[in-house]
């Protein structure tokens, strides 16, 4: 916010105001809108030099100024103010105290500069990175480690959950080992699914694409898309591991081969639909209780499927293999 | 781009430009900057309504203008023009063609939307999204899956690389199947360390905060809070597993169940760094090569780095668990 503006009554007459844009003869762009005063500093009116000019300097301000300026209190927060100027495509907006008495104004300079501030800290966020002001280079190194080393080792210790789950399923994989060797393939894929849902809602929550309220339709998107997208990967992954003989048929018999491959491939379209469906609502859920959404990004959905994941992925292995009377 | 401009020549007086102004009665705040052409349109000179006002109506354009204004050419990258309207804080920019005539300009609104374009163009570069224009519920299922599905596709086939590792290895994970259990938690460890590091030089790349010729120096940087950040997270993960006794102890005996913690424990470190120089470094080496440093983020990093970290984790548990003669 800047206090240099120019303020005017409206008894002047646009010649009046010339000339003390004129005197005040301030640096930058601020003069082209000035703000009309009462006696109290009551923001009363706004008028541009724009209209000055059309109305010629006989003018009376009172009488072209716009009476109902739009302006933005003192402790609105700097999001709404920008979004506001953008809605309004103004250069610059008025702030007033809680008495309507102005106070300073908000360039659009201003504005830029705060959209840039804030997509940064959205993407720092969605990495998992304790957002900072300074630029990357002039950050030192402990102040780096810092910003990082919480959210990694929170990830981390909350990824012990899947070790569980794969210290659980011990027996079964000692059995048949082979059963491992997707696990990576299985997280990486779900965390992708996941994290395209949560930063695509993320995203479209920042720019107002998306609110709250549209919860059902972005959940409804999501199901399908998510659906289509775990249909094709389930498919093509099922036909690349016949071609490349994935699971051995000369080791496990053609049948258990066709049975571990399916089981693989349903499990990712299983995944890709959990992941989705996780992380297109988080960020909506997390706006909902008043976090930033952007912290439910990518790596926090990628633990929370990566731990379902692996449950669908052993519940289905372990009963579709006894059923079928496979040794495990 | 718009055509609503003012344009003068250098003979007007200050009032003959504020006639004109009044004529061409534009709508918004694009009168504020007038442009000055010869009789070939070639823009000759910058004068704005505030350096008329403070000259008075007799001054000439030719006299008070700025003979030496900035400007981009038509075919000048959005991006850049951007940029350059941030730095020298322009509420529009003349745009000339090759002969410098003047064909248009380039208002600040225009720029903030090329602004927010370019970050979400970023943004879903970076979750391996492909970008498109429409908001988020304005795009169609099928349009969605298309976006999202290639790169998933390229992702899921990619991750194939970590199966051959495991089956690799497949004789040490059945009779050692306690190391399987650490996989995840090591995939995600390294991907989320890798996402920060990659995250942080593409969003600084985008800002100019990081040029190419800085190579050595995000290097140097990004090694230095890899091993911060590793050395932290082993550290911690160490006393995790013996406080949880995540290796169990009555099942291993006390001294493998150290050492298998150990090995857990250096390997994530050295994921760690790992990941964060690749992380770091991909992402300028994809601008130098003329690709958009956005691809390089997270997913693909995430598959690089589990292959590594996996590779790191079975070649040092084999050997480290063979010397001291625990049996594989």
């Amino acid at each position: 916010m800047t206090t240099e503006y120019v303020e005017l009554k409206a008894s002047f007459t646009a010649e009046d105001a010339f000339k003390t844009i004129r005197r005040t003869g301030l640096e930058k762009e601020t003069i082209y809108t000035c703000y009309v005063t009462d006696a109290k500093r009551v923001l009363v009116g706004v008028v541009t030099v724009k209209d000055m000019l059309l109305a010629g300097e006989e003018a009376v301000i009172g009488e072209i100024m716009d009476q109902k300026p739009v302006f933005v209190y003192t402790d609105d927060d700097k999001e709404d103010v920008m979004k506001a100027m953008t809605k309004y495509d103004f250069l610059a907006m008025p702030v007033v105290d809680k008495e309507n008495r102005l106070v300073g104004i908000v360039t659009i300079d201003d504005a830029m500069d705060v959209l840039q501030d804030e997509d940064t800290e959205d993407i720092e966020l969605m990495a998992a990175i304790t957002p900072s002001d300074k630029p990357y280079l002039k950050t030192g190194v402990f102040e780096t480690w810092r910003s990082r080393i919480l959210w990694l080792m929170l990830l981390m210790v909350s990824a012990t959950f899947t070790s569980r789950i794969l210290t659980h399923f011990e027996d079964a994989l000692s059995s048949l080992p082979i059963l491992v060797a997707f696990v990576p393939q299985l997280m990486d894929t779900g965390g992708n699914a996941g994290g395209q849902a949560s930063v695509s809602v993320i995203r479209a929550l920042s720019l107002g694409d998306v609110r709250l309220g549209d919860f059902l339709r972005v959940l409804w998107k999501e199901l399908r898309v998510a659906l289509l997208c775990g249909l094709t990967l389930g498919c093509v992954n099922f036909i690349k591991m016949l071609i490349f003989n994935d699971v051995s048929r000369s080791v496990y018999g053609v049948g258990t081969s066709l049975i571990i491959s399916a089981v693989v491939c349903v499990t990712i379209a299983l995944a890709v639909v959990i992941a989705k469906i996780v992380g297109s609502m988080l960020p909506i859920l997390a706006k909902r209780i008043g976090f930033d959404p952007a912290v439910m990004a990518s790596p926090l959905i990628t633990t929370i499927v990566d731990i379902l994941s692996l449950l669908v992925y052993f519940g289905i292995s372990t009963k579709v293999l006894s059923l079928v009377g496979i040794q495990m």
